[in-house]
């Protein structure tokens, strides 16, 4: 990586991401941790150049750091560094840095510590290999998992070589390698903001805001992230004075407030539903519970892999039979045998009881159908009844979310979460 | 792409998989296309050499195809086709191949039609430029959208360009690409075999099998794909006798079974821990429920994933509050006081509870912290017990999963699916 002038913004840092393993190539996986790495570089000022994957192929690893040497400034390659033979990028660093493996001990004793607690048993020979790193090279110490990460470099390029396993790839990335691009390279200052709206579609937003967008300095762009029933817009500055690019995103933010401050919701770029939704919860005290059938859990789960949320979340009732509604939640068989276990009627009360029973301020029921068959009288595939118990009151509403199953229940999962917040900030207004 | 002389199966064809976007090279969106491709390329004993994401800049596409061309068989590009001045895949082609665009009337016919009966609007300049096509190229018919495939030759090369929308790249590949490739070239088979392990670590799996391994003849690859809690082993052998080439997978997995047929749980490529259990469940005429604190509802909602697991799944009971634990599972007070809500005591009551509760044969139960942060005295991070309730006793383990909270509650609810499985495996044997 050349060590940029003082604001010499033009010369963008430029990086390829590489994925090493056959199972990419044979469409056995997918591709996640490339984009990860690149939303992070792309966060610090670095624009990647490429996405490559390649076979765990030794020569075709070499022959590929060949044509990236002096191409780009950085390179970070993920995958190839587990324990079994068909992990070979270690080797190959070796080979194309022309440097010996050696034994660290900072994380053999890491290695160790995980083997034995938690795998309950002695370190064999190839968790032993995992602590072996080339001389040259900086270790980035993986907390998360047995393989080190790598840093090197030749000439122009510097290399990076990650672990594929997603979670430990994104501590390396987040703990490790971005705090030392950002201490050590000067890069053109980026100042992102993002801009959640919430009701409005694509179109409308941009008309509302057309002379907004107009009026911005030629050194801020705009981009629109449409989905569903939200619009997220993303301001990107770029320039060698972060002052003047944060004063001017700022002021601009301001601006786009007084016009559109009606439908935006949040201003954090990685703030899903969920998180957005536990904030809300938290901030105003209140509390949920949900009562699912077609979803099977999955609001459950989506609610508790933030951290925190056992401060707003009180439990579910995954009510996947007959016993789970009439036994624990409470729903008598006549009501079910009146309107079908899929009904308005049912959700309603799966709402109310659900809210009762765990004490909550607010109580999201889902019933459908997600296929794939459905039979004779009863609920067509894609027909779900979501209703949203309020400190005040009941809503249900009816969907037809087609199929297939998959999608029903994340449609079902991300329409009864949008009710939720609307009910909430509902409230707030 | 070569015509293959018939038998020589050393002769394998290559192809370079290239998808167009600034929105991929961001980290925007994730390219999931070109894993279907190669998967359907593998299929027809085509592999993929490389996969390559790369800007919408016309240059870049340009030193692109120049690099790709006669180094593989077939380029295989998805993205740059829409309507709109960011796509410019076509024009490019156009610059590549020496060739001007001329209109297709198929083309045209078809855009017409779908812009006037599902727009409901008579079409305008950018979709007529939709039907421009090079007059040297074959037309691909999207029957799925506006934009038509196109399909190349320069030299040993052939290029062929899709739209980047999944559901129109999906059909032209399954109707187009690959009926075409199998009809006109001539490719070796290719014999895939996965083997699904539980329980042991990759490198544990490794030492148990090295000897096995190493016996492979040089016609079969393996490889280790690591998930955690569970190792899935893949055989894959290429040749030009079918026949033998299954013989000799049928009789190396023979006898890799007489190695490790303590964790093999299963055969086939698609199937997860969660249809594996629900397979097993069906076939006993058994039910699960689950109570779930840490894991947050996810094992209930992996389980419900599954098509028909109503048939034996009960449902779940989310206690992320002690609220859920007393009056719904009813817990008793005073046992949470005295063992803490993270303890083997608990977590045995809520397996016991939700069992009789929910009239189920089998009830997994899991407590723990999946941090990110603990309490003086109370459980640190990483802790979870485990309890699973069978038919004629109730089991309850302790574990340590570490950080961070992703990573706890993955392996918690592997690990539970994993008792489960056992507990049912051991009763059938």
């Amino acid at each position: 990586m050349r060590p940029l002038k003082k604001n010499n913004i033009n010369n963008r840092m430029k990086a390829t991401i590489v994925t090493i393993g056959d199972e990419i190539l044979i469409g056995q996986i997918v591709d996640t941790n490339s984009g990860y790495i690149a939303k992070a570089l792309d966060k610090i000022g670095i624009q990647t150049h490429e996405m490559l994957s390649i076979s765990d192929d030794k020569q075709h690893i070499l022959d590929t750091f060949t044509k990236l040497q002096n191409q780009v400034d950085l390179v970070i390659i993920t995958g190839g560094l587990g324990p079994t033979k068909d992990d070979i990028t270690k080797k190959t660093f070796c080979d194309y840095f022309e440097d010996v493996l050696v034994e660290d001990q900072a994380v053999l004793a890491h290695v160790t510590e995980i083997i034995e607690n938690f795998y309950k048993r002695p370190i064999n020979q190839l968790n032993k290999e995992q602590a072996l790193v080339p001389s040259k090279c900086e270790v980035l110490f993986n907390k998360m998992g047995t393989a080190p990460g790598m840093w090197m470099k030749k000439e122009n390029t510097v290399f990076v070589s990650l672990p594929g396993v997603p979670y430990e790839m994104k501590y390396l990335v987040d703990q490790e390698i971005v705090p030392k691009l950002v201490k050590e390279y000067q890069r053109p200052h980026i100042v992102h903001q993002t801009i959640l709206t919430y009701g409005q579609g694509e179109s409308m937003v941009a008309e509302r805001i057309e002379a907004w967008e107009n009026n911005l300095p030629h050194f801020i762009k705009l981009a629109y992230l449409p989905a569903p029933g939200r619009v997220r817009l993303r301001l990107t500055a770029r320039g060698g004075n972060k002052e003047v690019l944060e004063k001017a995103v700022r002021e601009n933010v301001a601006s786009l407030a007084a016009i559109i401050g009606d439908i935006i919701v949040g201003f954090d770029e990685d703030e899903t539903i969920e998180v957005v939704v536990g904030k809300l919860l938290a901030t105003q005290g209140k509390t949920l519970a949900t009562a699912e059938s077609c979803t099977g859990g999955k609001i459950a789960q989506m609610i508790t892999s933030v951290a925190g949320a056992s401060g707003y979340f009180k439990g579910s009732i995954v009510s996947y039979s007959n016993t789970a509604k009439v036994d624990v939640l409470g729903i008598s068989p006549e009501l079910i045998a009146q309107h079908d276990v899929v009904s308005a009627e049912v959700a309603q009360a799966m709402a109310v009881n659900t809210k009762r029973l765990l004490q909550a301020d607010y109580a999201i029921a889902t019933t459908g159908n997600a296929g794939p068959t459905s039979e004779p009288g009863k609920a067509e595939v894609g027909v779900v009844f979501i209703a949203l118990a309020t400190p005040e009151t009941v809503l249900v509403s009816e969907f037809n979310f087609g199929q297939p199953r998959e999608k029903v229940i994340d449609r079902a999962v991300n329409k009864a979460l949008e009710m939720l917040q609307q009910a909430i900030l509902r409230k707030t207004v």
